[in-house]
């Protein structure tokens, strides 16, 4: 039962993301081979659990929750199918499964599978390498949408971490985040988080190294929570042939 | 002993303002009367205290310490010179010598005397009265230097101030300074500040106020700090001939 | 036959901008008395010319083509509902039209429904009279998606318009718009204009002010058409009561 | 005739770059080894020609006239002195000499010493190669002082030519530069040039990629003109025990 067009699942497709992901695969060209719903009837192409619509697939795309990882992990190793992965919030455990399916099939994981994200991560440790902290200070902006509770974003969170692998430091111990009131100077080496709330923006970061006499600044702007979903998409096409292993982001788009 | 070039006289002459404000005084084609100087040696042009230095100006731009604030005033009331007053940290009774002056002599008194940060400061208020906070999420980002050491900047909190003049709000009980952690989601009606620290930023502001489906920014950056010296020689040249009173750098600009 | 609720009717109503107002006016709890369209049957809510809806409006939303004007303000005269009328390219007989009905009934008329660029160009207006020329270089930014086939701008040239006004100057006289190659030094009092195209971009514009040691910038983003539509009923529920005359999007917001 | 500070030379010392340089050098504690200078008398450091200063220096610094060129590759070579080389506008004849002075000894040539630009040229090469042009917009924002009398700057073509580079297609078929009037649709494939002038600013350079649905953007800015000199000073502490050979600020600053 061979096709010419990639067979491609979903999880949890009825949810907000799933939905965007529905859009994103037809548009891509593939077959979409069905998906899974927790709170429907099955029918041909939706099921309640991944086991009976992994078989079904070349790739399956999954946003859902790090409580269904394992089970995943079993379902796609059995099925041969690879997995585009991303769920957060996985438990050591939970990571070992992803390992454990990696040893049988292919998979992509990722936190955030904007390219462009990928890439300003990826070019964060770069700079971060190049520029000196005793001369460039590295600081992150990021504006998100008014309901978004938790600061700084997880992403600007992953860009520092970049500066500090660059820098060959450890991120907790450089943070600066919070400044108010009388905060003293900048300390030398600090990675500094600035925050902002406002709208419905979907998300805006900017790294910036600033020395005394010139600014390096590399900005993300997400128009659209569409552009996770066309990143997954394009994870699950690189996807298809490849050999058993953990990619990540940065290998779907050719960064290494 | 009337002169057609207007005299101008500077307290603390000898001082990092001072020095700029002497360039900017001869740029400007003003005569440089003096100026006031604890360290050196008095002659011709250079005083200890303004007493002696007052008669010979038709205006004394002073950026000193809140300390001689009460005895400038005396002295420039008594010799009839206008005043430009940068200094801050002013007490009340500080306050109060400033308004006796002003029933005889002009004085021009501004925190900033950045002719675009006195601008931005009034366009901050005039936006804030027009775009309901219901609709338009407002938020301030600063970055200075690596060497400050408060935050937000008070250039940052006079903007703020102005955003809740024009919402007719209390700026202390609506500020969100300090992001960081779990914050919960934006207040309505909360005025946001964000804060940035690197290199020898002179000063850098920006007001935003976003919507669901737009967002408007207002921006000033200070190149050199050359730019309150200028100011202020504004407003001396803007006091001759102008009636005792209290003038503001909105009355020099012309805002009213 | 009244109602508490104000009755907008929607000229167009089946076009782009016509299906953004028809959710607009719901979401602002006015009634939705009905629509023109050219290519459909009539019926209850839905007519081929604004003779038969406008008797059933307090207000007639109208975003469509100029040929149409004439009709639409003898139909509204003689209903006596208001007009908001977004219409462009209007011939001067037709402006003459607008004006005639003005006298009977109220109209808002604008080229640019956004409360946000309204406000931009009446602050571009008012820091242009602020900031003189031989020491402020006005430039304009504006970047809009890849289809644009023009340049600048309406907007952009709108926004050039307020600073000429600003500075009692003539724009076509002075503006610099698409330099490259060998340029000249910038004219003094020139209005420069850049344009950058890219992506879906809804619409931004950057107004500058430039000196040797500041520099104050006004931005406007635009992240969704429906800002556009959301003004237009801004507009409408304004209209209410409203006496007849010729109304601006900046009587709207209370700019005077 | 050994020392432990290295030695450095400056062509051109008195001029405006020369002056920064001379600071610059001291400032990392080499030993500043002499300069030449056209319209001076010769003394122990000041010589009209690099014939007598070459011998007295490791490197010599050289921000002059490309008229030197030959007479300065020959003069190093035999002194066996390294040469850190900024002279722009060199002929075909003038390259070749650089060439076949760098087989005898070490040469770093630049156009940008500015350790940002390299950077941001650099990662634009990058950006560009995993970025696809059918999804991302190329569009490079650059704005000087209001004298530059050429545009786009030379410094926004290095980077549309990385960004040409990395994607495999010559620039000067696919810069679209100067947009105004009726330009038509955006061509896919393009690299768009957009020139903004105004006060004193130094440089500043933004590259953008533009999708449907993120932006990635890299800005550099240039505060002060110090950051060249800085630059070639660090190219010239790079050249000590370097093997003979022709290289970039890219190999100074470790980018391969």
């Amino acid at each position: 039962m061979t096709t010419d067009r990639m067979r491609i699942g979903i999880a949890g497709i009825n949810g907000r993301v799933g939905r965007l992901l529905r859009e994103e695969v037809t548009a891509a060209g593939a077959l979409l081979a069905g998906g899974t719903s927790r709170d429907r009837q099955e029918d041909d192409h939706l099921f309640t659990t991944l086991d009976a619509l992994a078989p079904l697939c070349d790739v399956v795309i999954d946003f859902t929750h790090a409580v269904t990882v394992q089970a995943h992990a079993a379902a796609l190793a059995k099925a041969g199918a690879g997995w585009v992965l991303g769920t957060t919030g996985l438990s050591q455990a939970d990571q070992d499964a992803v390992a454990t399916a990696a040893r049988t099939i292919p998979v992509v994981q990722a936190a955030n599978y904007s390219p462009g994200v990928t890439l300003v991560t990826r070019l964060a440790r770069q700079m971060a390498a190049v520029l000196p902290s005793s001369v460039y200070d590295a600081e992150i902006l990021e504006m998100h949408h008014r309901q978004k509770v938790d600061a700084p974003s997880g992403t600007a969170l992953a860009i520092g971490q970049a500066v500090a692998d660059g820098r060959n430091i450890d991120l907790s111990s450089h943070m600066e985040s919070g400044r108010t009131g009388h905060t003293g100077p900048r300390q030398a080496d600090a990675i500094g988080f600035a925050v902002l709330r406002g709208g419905q923006i979907v998300g805006e970061h900017t790294l910036l190294f600033t020395s005394a006499s010139e600014q390096i600044a590399l900005t993300h702007r997400a128009f659209d929570r569409r552009v996770f979903a066309t990143g997954a998409v394009q994870a699950a096409l690189w996807l298809r042939g490849r050999a058993p292993g953990l990619y990540s982001m940065e290998d779907v788009l050719g960064l290494h």
